[in-house]
């Protein structure tokens, strides 16, 4: 299965704009970027969280067959990772010949969402009964992660800190990135504490923010220059609240994840050229870095921190500023981690170009966990 | 593909159970239907419309995953078709060999919400833009949508009445309806007006309930004695809203969905023995027979009215109690016509079977058309 075209929206608070129009956006540029006409898709996939609590639609795949007259679509809705799902459900559709052209879109309009409310509509991919009725949020369960990884393995904040250093530099060459500037090591102790010892600079940022890629079967990817191959993915499972694990330092659903990813594509993580990892908080970028296996449990803060997971080091991780950087509409993160797979391999990347790209990997997280999707693409 | 179990709870107002228990009830009575354990899924789709509206639950697979221990997890949120878009789903996923054995699962907790909210969130899978947000409910469309058919096809509110005394008489058989009882067609007009001129008796409640099937490939279908086997669907679409539509007493998507079903299942119509329709109002059951093809635009009342529909008529619509009979739980509704499917073509549909089924036929729709899902199934 293939990747033959991509487009989005810049991530952003767009308060001038609905949610149809992100989409409009995100689609015609994919098209575009296919030099495909909306009437060679034959069926759609949309993924999107919080549009029913949001924005008042459900549905949202209607809203979108209705848009662009497709027939065959269907929503995705499980958590942070649904557009990595949609992206395999996709797949599956073009591998059972129910499909041979299909358009997946990854969207979120959350930025209508005082503050206040934000946190407790993102706690809807928690565990309700154990976790947000009691009032714990996302940023809570990741502060005690946090804590827990910092004891366990003798992380810094200081290195925590690099994870957003590396990536705030990334974005600030990556035109679509909501937060496309560097930062210091110095601001981030000096920002916002959100939950301790997490403040705002170690925190992915929600927003608006449409992506869309239109995916086909070789014999149509063999007439597009531009394309990039899905050669494995693997979708894994945790317990949903944080409690029940028997350790919280450890991603079980990504382990599993990667593990079949990797299998089905017949590479080891030491083949990856650069990953777009789920940093929506650093430490879940650094858990990330080990669960998939790039290094063992307890190394990722020091790889970070030597450099070696810059867009010029060893496996370069979040070349795009990853959810950091970028910012992060639920639904759309998966889908936009296919698009900065889709530059790199395609030598399109700019100035923020990994060289010699052979392999990119995407992985996305639910909540704390709970779900991981992983997809390994080759050129 | 095939379905090699089935289970489900019965569809009532569970004031005093969780939507855990209600899933959980569901999969261990299709996992002894199909006399397998839970060890042997190996993936798992969820449907479910509001459970981050109502029950302040996201990424419902990850709950179920977590129930379970089961990876490969999936969530669709795709109105009240999402039911029938998971089983879809599951056959693609077990045709591209992702998949051996896939669990698919339909749940909707929603009589925590009270009569006014209800109608608010229902509103979540109509146009939020020009319907919703205006004031606009399901109810109200639908009595657009009643009385354009009413002039245009001379349709009568004796003749709609009919649709709801048949599914009530067929839902007095059916163990798990929430209205197990029959309704004489005086009842009708004495119960309270909706929206002019539907009445409750003319309208699906909401309510709680979850359905779950195992869907397996072909050869581990060959060892199990009770089975059903997909061999057509097909997935349409229309205008999210109803005013855009040249002709709103056609329901396009279902037209579209059929014809693709009935292509790929190589049968026609009048080869169907029952089919399970989507009567969430009266109105829509008589609109889907005439646009699955079963009988001409504008003959679908008289066809009802003649009894040809009855279980002993010339198809059986709805022989389950429709949505009507067994209450409409969003997401559990495509499940829960596959269900009725497996009972019927397995001889196991009691006083309510149909004799000699050799084809049934299951369509939802979600809002007031906007997606329509077919699914053919035989023995």
């Amino acid at each position: 299965m293939n990747i033959i075209g991509v487009g989005s929206t810049k991530f952003s608070e767009h308060w001038d704009r609905g949610i149809k129009e992100l989409i409009d956006e995100a689609v015609k540029n994919a098209l575009k970027s296919s030099s495909l006409d909306i009437k060679d898709i034959d069926s759609l996939y949309v993924a999107n969280c919080f549009g029913n609590t949001i924005n008042g639609q459900g549905n949202i795949n209607a809203l979108c067959s209705d848009m662009f007259g497709i027939n065959n679509s269907t929503a995705i809705n499980g958590g942070d990772s649904s557009g990595s799902q949609a992206i395999i459900q996709a797949a599956n559709s073009i591998a059972a010949r129910n499909s041979k052209i299909a358009l997946v879109i990854g969207v979120e309009k959350m930025s209508d969402l005082g503050v206040n409310e934000a946190s407790s509509v993102i706690s809807q991919v928690t565990d309700y009964d154990y976790e947000a009725s009691q009032g714990a949020t996302l940023a809570s369960l990741y502060a005690m992660i946090t804590s827990q990884h910092m004891k366990e393995h003798k992380t810094t904040l200081g290195q925590l800190g690099m994870v957003s250093v590396k990536n705030h530099a990334n974005a600030a060459n990556n035109d679509m990135a909501q937060f496309k500037f560097a930062i210091a090591p110095e601001d981030i102790a000096k920002s916002q504490m959100v939950a301790t010892p997490l403040r705002v600079l170690h925190s992915a940022a929600t927003g608006d923010g449409c992506c869309a890629v239109v995916m086909a079967n070789d014999e149509i990817a063999k007439k597009h220059k531009e394309k990039i191959k899905l050669i494995g993915h693997g979708t894994g499972s945790d317990f949903l609240a944080v409690h029940e694990r028997e350790d919280i330092t450890t991603f079980n659903a990504l382990k599993y994840a990667s593990k079949v990813a990797f299998e089905k594509a017949k590479i080891k993580p030491h083949n990856i050229s650069f990953a777009e990892l789920h940093d929506v908080f650093s430490i879940s970028e650094l858990m990330s870095i080990e669960d998939v296996g790039f290094v063992k449990k307890g190394e990722a803060a020091r790889f970070v921190e030597q450099g070696k997971a810059n867009i010029d080091g060893e496996i370069s991780i979040n070349p795009s500023g990853g959810l950091k950087g970028c910012g992060h509409p639920f639904a759309a993160t998966g889908v936009r981690q296919a698009i900065e797979v889709f530059y790199q391999l395609n030598n399109n990347a700019g100035k923020r170009q990994v060289k010699n790209a052979k392999y990119g990997l995407t992985s996305t997280l639910s909540g704390t966990g709970s779900t991981a999707v992983v997809a390994i693409f080759s050129k």
